[in-house]
């Protein structure tokens, strides 16, 4: 288990979500496994899944698809776009095409900052649509699944350095 | 003048945004004054401005940025994503470049509805990163941009019948 925690923060009636990350490695690093799609398909969704990145165009003004797989085949697809992709400022649209009808989409901004001796903080700031949106995000295990991604990119950032 | 009028409701304390607008014509050409490259450049932005539509990909996944020049040569200019794009629903990011630095983004969710009379109505919902980003647009006199744009789609639209 990592030391470093994923910490979510819901204040009530918010139409928002802050989530905050330690990791013991450089931020070029961590922005390359949030780029590079063979590192990003090692590590990003919950223990257990496969991710299968259909479209993955990490630059500013690209856009992205890729569906989750689990052992008992079930698939869940997301897609989004790349507003903004820079090694500080990661900015997203994205969208679980799972809902009851589409159009539900949240906008992710996602700051990588430099901490002493090599280590990056990542704060990513969730605007969703709605407090119902937002909530609805938070009862369907979101926050599981985040901490899972970063365990399984912790160990990744451990591999590469 | 028309007799459609815009209307913009931010409530206090909010971060959202709600803009409601009618046109006297269907909505397969209200839709396509938004997505025909030669049309949206007739009608955007408010009065006596020039639009330079630089990149333009109204498809979903697409990518876009325009600049507004002014009489006197002041330029403004603004980019963004398309996340969805179809008749009845366009979703998309939105920055203008003017702002002290950079990763002030807006979601725009736009829904298209078809009324009696082969007349249409717009609703966009705006979401910002904060409420001072919502007051800061209100402030800017966005309100009066929007109105104006409209009324130049309403004249685009009467002679497109």
């Amino acid at each position: 288990m990592s030391k470093n925690k994923t910490i979510v923060i819901a204040e009530p009636n918010k139409q928002e979500l802050f989530t905050t990350r330690e990791f013991d490695a450089p931020r070029e690093l961590v922005y390359k496994a949030h780029t590079d799609v063979k590192l990003y398909a090692q590590w990003l969704g919950p223990h257990g899944y496969e991710i299968v990145l259909e479209t993955f165009e990490p630059v500013s003004g690209g856009k992205y698809r890729y569906i989750h797989k689990d052992k008992e085949g079930n698939a869940y697809a997301f897609h989004g776009t790349f507003h903004t992709m820079s090694e500080e400022l990661m900015i997203q649209t994205f969208e679980f095409e799972g809902m009851p009808e589409p159009g539900h989409v949240t906008l992710d901004t996602m700051r990588l900052e430099k901490l002493p001796n090599d280590r990056t903080k990542i704060t990513i700031h969730s605007v969703f649509q709605s407090v119902s949106d937002r909530d609805g995000m938070v009862a369907s295990g979101m926050e599981s699944g985040v901490c899972e991604g970063y365990e399984r990119l912790d160990d990744l950032l451990a591999g590469m350095k």
